[in-house]
């Protein structure tokens, strides 16, 4: 949406909040590319009417080792924690060991403590979903959940941004570009494997291999791509994790980077992107902005309807802002 | 106390708590032990005497973003996790940008939401001490914390700690024996200082240098003690991190480590000891175990007076465990 209104993310999230301090003509410029784009701000709706408790919920479907492990969640975890702080709302963290967990993870919710909940990094077959629609406090979702009800999310446009990926690879001149997957139970890996598809609908089956988002399961995937297919000379890794551990395993077997084997990950995930040998060529989504942007939806009703015109939007419907990726340029593709 | 009774830091912790599965002749070891050392197992008091929301509140006293960076504080709070999710309790991490935030998680813990609070990473005059108290929930800190008044906490060694560290660079024929501290405004940092001045109470001050337990104040303590003192030959740095940090600038300066300037950490943290050029010697602490006694001791109220003898302890008074550390040996010294 940035790059519709021709201006900065900062503003369009000013805007769309609206907070003051953006010239008139740029706020007119990012209304009319929410327009275009198909997003009516809708202010009014779902706000949290009772705001008792000054407290919000953040559930990350994972256990806590993953939590702490992957600085996706910790990149995620610093916009809510500001926008919250900002409002002077404490997050309270609920960590878990795994999915075992979940039911008491319900019971806390619905015990009365907290105003609402943000939750990410679901899995399909999670009950945690349900679960929390049962204790009956407002939620947002990080990442569209997989199921085909209303509800309210912040996302980015993985699809859009695998797309981006896969024709630059293209560009390059590539003509056997792989793709090493996310997790298939998460929507947005399976929306990055839909924006490869899109690009290259007639790829070998023996170029697409599941990955996990972690370096190891990176390497793992790498070796199998190389056994499968040695003439390989292009890869998009679905995250920068990934991708990480896909250049270890092409450096060991002795292949170089770009020249041999091009690679793109997906996040640009500081420092991973920056420090990766070479430094990763990757798609950029606001990871510190979704979070941001789902503490302020919960907070406050600032709510953005796909495809609406304007009309209020059913209490109990959904909602969801889809931000932009860019591709960012480095030297390994 | 493993030490002392011979025996697994795991059997301790089992017979201290209670617990199933040691053999009688192993547990006498362990209680024998126990009452050396001053230690007097008091299982009746100050248990949680109404669980009523299975939920315990875990404050750390750093801003977000550096509880994500510090694999400490994942550590212990993987600990405490496994310990709460052992007894079907949610852990609800309160995150804060900062000490201007505290006053809120005095709000919210005097609330009602929670059966007690875990407390870490104290600063002598943060005010959170007394906010906490004032909330009037069942609290264990993890650390010492700095006040003359009771509390219950668990603690390592810190000054005996230091003293084996200081101790085994004298014992390399060091005679230039450098220390990079702590913040000094945590108890761990002025423990781990007293022990190395209990060692060598004659040292030259501008030896001694202050670090904030990063990897960028080792860096910054490095570069300082090698102006004032080119002729260093030893650094016991008061965590691994900070000792990370001064192995950097000893090879940036040309200098070769062990043979020209020995250094030892403390933590024995995974992976940075380890993976650090050449792999740490350092001084290990349980860190992880720490978490699990924390959250055991507040939840079963397994406390163990120090220097009690058998009476039952007063409902509003102190108590601790002092966990052993031991030299862990690898090439840096």
């Amino acid at each position: 949406m940035a790059a519709r209104a021709g201006v900065s993310r900062a503003t369009v999230s000013r805007v769309v909040n609206g907070e003051a301090g953006v010239r008139e003509v740029l706020a007119v410029k990012v209304r009319r590319a929410v327009k275009e784009l198909g997003y009516v701000p809708n202010r009014a709706a779902r706000s949290l009417v009772t705001r008792r408790h000054d407290a919000v919920a953040v559930v990350i479907a994972e256990p806590e080792t993953r939590v702490f492990a992957d600085p996706f969640f910790a990149l995620q975890l610093r916009g809510i924690s500001k926008e919250l702080t900002a409002r002077d709302v404490q997050l309270l963290l609920l960590l878990t060991e795994g999915r075992d967990d979940h039911e008491r993870v319900g019971r806390y919710l619905a015990g009365g403590h907290v105003d609402g909940a943000l939750v990410f990094s679901l899995h399909l077959d999670d009950p945690l979903p349900g679960i929390i629609h049962g204790a009956g406090v407002p939620t947002v979702f990080g990442g569209r959940p997989g199921w085909a009800g209303s509800a309210r999310y912040v996302d980015c446009d993985n699809r859009g941004g695998a797309r981006q990926a896969v024709r630059h690879l293209v560009g390059l001149g590539r003509t056997r570009v792989a793709h090493i997957t996310g997790p298939l139970d998460q929507t947005s890996a399976v929306d990055r494997l839909d924006g490869y598809r899109d690009v290259l609908p007639a790829a070998d089956p023996d170029l697409v291999v599941e990955g996990d988002f972690t370096p190891a399961g990176g390497e793992r995937a790498m070796r199998l791509l190389l056994d499968r297919r040695p003439d390989v000379d292009a890869v998009f890794a679905a995250n920068d994790l990934t991708a990480s551990g896909a250049l270890r395993v092409l450096r060991e077997s002795g292949r170089r980077v770009p020249r041999d084997v091009a690679v793109v990950g997906f996040d640009d995930m500081l420092p991973v992107a920056e420090q990766a040998d070479p430094p990763l060529t990757t798609v950029r989504q606001d990871i510190e902005g979704m979070g941001r942007l789902m503490a302020a939806m919960l907070l406050r009703g600032d709510v953005h309807e796909e495809g609406a015109d304007g009309a209020d939007a059913d209490a109990e419907g959904g909602a969801c802002v889809v931000l932009p990726t860019e591709l960012v340029r480095r030297e390994s593709a």
